[in-house]
């Protein structure tokens, strides 16, 4: 295949200058190889809500199904935050991953060697971090039945959500990781409360069986979730593969990018059983910086890149553009989140000059 | 009063050894200022199993009933992980919880000026941290029902934990936020995933309520639970206090105390509404350095300082206990999970001598 079809959703804050420098990048990228891609942009979280009046329309799925592959920037902001939740940006996301069947979460930390300085740990316990979170994203506490806020005959308010996983739920996420930790170092750690939650006992006993069934190769080890709050800040590296169900996927995946320190140069990818996948930076909108050109699009041309490794199956353009943003990085150029002031080897650009320079340099 | 009662629980691992430790530094404390205990020692967790066949023997709750204040050392150990749920030290951990209505759990996440170079994070990011972390200890997905793993008509396993709260729960436990932030800087930051969860959207309704009706001189702010876990990483000096339920609690609270880099330092307070508290070292049991008295008995010495404060409302022994602790430390004795090898300054101590340097001190 040489042309694809990729669904761009552009979304709120940085997201529109973001997606200009990727698109940028990507075309370049394809054309060194004879590659053509048909964008069509689409309207997700805030902007749809303004103006479709709702965070997910009919339209967007249509095009997502419709697609060989979804790239997404970021939505939200506080201009939307008090809205009543069936108007908010979120549930257009959460119900694309529903809708989409985006199960399979992978939330790379890897620490980039030009960046080090920028994060919070010490540089010996950073140096070398490459983390990979594998994190289920259709199932648990996010969509578990009974959910909502009800009054109960004395007049008591309670709010519940049901964390809640099948068999076939655990089993398919577990099969992903099995996957990805035999393409990396071979070591697989799965997360769960298994001393407290029934859902994390049955998640175990599901993990442990299908490393039995498909993990050839793998060592398999398993944490609680709050330990491994604990270990990640204390010796990172310790860490290859990561699994976990999408709660706890939520906030360890967050905490090990923040770790690395360059939120703004991470990539995540999202996978269903078949169709396409979506991918996207994990940074937020920045609605603060939107439209004054200061935002890094970096991670979202590596979330580029990632699309062409897992759902255009084009690893040589993944490689082009990882390359030519490791290229660009090792010649200064910075945008403001990732310069240091001060600093003589550095040069502050905007985003759309760092498309330019990826695009230049693929 | 000038006498207490306190029931001791050693548990298991170095348990006994630190509680040795404590109790001779205590008992030191009380005497200059007239007070005595009367110590009654109960087994909980992994020792109660082995000896009386259940890890909260009924003996041991009278004798927690009836005491005025609770401290125990750390239970649980790789001897017990294979046993059945009902078999397990972390049950009885919550049976005790539950049954004495330990609802309110207090976990200081405060840098040690002698002992900053042991953390993980850049000197300038931990130097001055000082977060009390209130997490609630008698809800949530812990103990909601239904919970269990069952099999449905089509032969599917699922595994599942309710994740509920009432408006009371939540209610006392903002109480006690809204108290302990009054008496520290006056900020108080809500943990949530409002966003996404019901349970949280009424945490964060009952929270804004009750700051507006005891909340005077706080500021209140929310933060979800993802950004959170981010943001404890990257600049943890701008929390203060920090309330949240019980999952979120244990996670982020184990993050936190990571983050300062000397667990073995760190206490906690469980406290009910009335009757006696618990106060325990939030390290675990450490079963492969039990019985060598290489231990760290100040984290449990930190916890009877608590008891003095919370439960005994003897403010100043609380005070005697941790100045001594602070001398020691100054003085440059350090047990071995906090030496320094190599610096000359510094003294390596076993357990019982550190207990009995403390207990000089006071
Ligand atoms: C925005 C929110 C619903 C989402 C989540 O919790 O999954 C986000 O935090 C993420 O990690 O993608
Ligand atoms: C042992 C376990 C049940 C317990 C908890 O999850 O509450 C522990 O992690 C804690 O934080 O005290």
């Amino acid at each position: 295949q040489d042309s694809y079809k990729i669904t761009l959703l552009p979304g709120d804050g940085i997201g529109p200058e973001i997606t200009t420098a990727t698109v940028k990048a990507l075309v370049a990228a394809g054309k060194t190889k004879g590659v053509t891609f048909d964008f069509d942009e689409q309207l997700l979280g805030g902007c749809a809500i303004d103006k479709e009046g709702t965070p997910w329309p009919d339209k967007t799925l249509k095009s997502c199904q419709a697609a060989d592959s979804i790239l997404m920037a970021a939505i939200g902001g506080p201009k939307w935050d008090g809205n009543p939740r069936e108007l908010r940006p979120e549930t257009g996301l959460l119900a694309m991953r529903q809708q989409l069947g985006l199960f399979a979460n992978l939330r790379p930390a890897k620490a980039i060697p030009q960046l080090l300085d920028a994060s919070s740990l010490k540089r010996e316990v950073v140096e070398g971090v490459d983390i990979m979170v594998v994190r289920e994203l259709c199932g648990d506490v996010y969509f578990g039945k009974p959910a909502g806020i009800y009054t109960d005959d004395a007049g008591v308010r309670w709010g519940q959500n049901n964390m809640i996983y099948s068999e076939p739920e655990i089993e398919r996420i577990a099969r992903v990781a099995m996957d990805v930790a035999q393409k990396r170092q071979g070591r697989c750690c799965s997360i769960d409360k298994a001393n407290v939650l029934d859902v994390s006992q049955l998640w175990k006993d599901v993990v442990i069986r299908v490393h039995g069934e498909c993990g050839q190769g793998v060592e398999l080890s398993h944490m609680y979730v709050d330990n491994a709050a604990m270990q990640l800040v204390r010796w990172p590296k310790q860490f290859d593969t990561i699994v976990c169900g999408n709660i706890f996927g939520d906030i360890l995946s967050d905490e090990a990018s923040m770790l690395v320190g360059s939120l703004g140069m991470l990539p995540s990818a999202s996978l269903p059983s078949e169709g396409p996948g979506v991918f996207e930076p994990i940074h937020g909108s920045a609605p603060d910086i939107a439209g004054t050109d200061a935002a890094n699009p970096l991670a979202m041309i590596l979330s580029a890149a990632m699309m062409c490794q897992y759902d255009l199956l084009q690893p040589d353009l993944a490689k082009l553009l990882e390359d030519a943003v490791e290229a660009v990085l090792d010649a200064g150029y910075r945008t403001r989140d990732i310069v240091n002031e001060g600093n003589a080897d550095e040069t502050l650009v905007g985003c759309k000059e760092m498309g330019d320079l990826v695009a230049a340099k693929v």
